[in-house]
């Protein structure tokens, strides 16, 4: 078809995000260009402003210049480190202000029952801080989640004081009725 | 929360987006920082790449210099004009390669009655052409669409030696966006 090759671009790189198909591609595309040129200009700079960031060298989320706003915050406890999977996690547990320790980002679990050549130098470098107070698993609550967690416990036997993972529970506005019986099991089992 | 401004600014711009919203802007925000300044790149100019288009003058489909691939077109029918209501639509009709006449991009059709100053303008500019062979009127097949296209052919009536619009193969309710190929192109061949 006869479409302008800028669109064609448009629409081939940005089906290439998750979650985004062809179809909500060239909406975006007609979309913006009928925002005129300041309009994408707006959004070209939105996206050229993340060019400015990158993994922090430490814990894996982002950072702007060197440390990222949690392993260069001095008031945060460095021996206390929760491991997740994806980035957007550490944005979730710091919503709830419930933590004031440091994250390791460690990207998916492995399904295969190996970890990657990378999730295994982030472990290694995790192991050579020597022992660390609390190491938190926060995780997914998934059958996947609990059979890479196991792998991991294995991994840092010894790396710190206690291994924890989050609680287990009726989450909040949840109803026992429907409640699974595994999720009520636990918030028996750690009734407080 | 304490995430750098650039994420930020990110997720504000592209949760404006239409069909984007705050959780799936985040994720994408991280996935671009994750491809790394290059990948960052190549999607910046993806939308930088649409700033050279702008809405063709004649038919309001989008024009990369001048006239858009259909008006700047020698052998496509200027006398006969497709009218819909989104850039979109032409794709899809394109698609059928059952139609070689131009376009008219409309805008979405008024809902209470009263065309915006903006397609008054359109409408006044398709009459000003002196009578042309036919329009067509490519509408989605609901009431709401069923409803503007009377409007519009009262603003039209003696603007073509014929007003048609598209045979009902598509079912009734549905969008001209999610019309099979065949199914629309069998709409344009049995137009009257």
């Amino acid at each position: 078809m006869n479409i302008p090759r800028s669109i064609q671009q448009f629409i081939t790189v940005f089906s290439g995000l998750p979650s985004i198909g062809p179809r909500q591609a060239t909406r975006l595309a007609f979309y913006l260009i009928a925002k005129g040129p300041h309009g994408v200009k707006a959004f070209a700079d939105a996206v050229s402003g993340l060019s400015s960031l990158a993994p922090c060298p430490e814990c894996f989320f982002v950072a702007e210049r060197g440390a990222c706003p949690f392993c260069g915050d001095k008031s945060r406890r460095k021996d206390s480190v929760a491991i997740v999977e994806r980035p957007t996690d550490v944005l979730a547990i710091e919503k709830t202000r419930a933590f004031n320790g440091v994250y390791l980002v460690l990207g998916d679990l492995p399904k295969n029952g190996a970890f990657s050549p990378d999730q295994a130098a982030k472990i290694a470098r995790l192991k050579a801080r020597g022992s660390v107070h609390e190491i938190i698993f926060a995780f997914d609550q998934t059958t996947h989640a609990d059979f890479g967690a196991s792998l991991l416990a294995r991994e840092l036997a010894g790396a710190a004081a206690k291994i924890t993972k989050l609680g287990r529970g009726i989450p909040t506005g949840g109803e026992i009725e429907f409640a699974d019986e595994e999720t009520l099991g636990s918030a028996f089992n750690r009734r407080s």
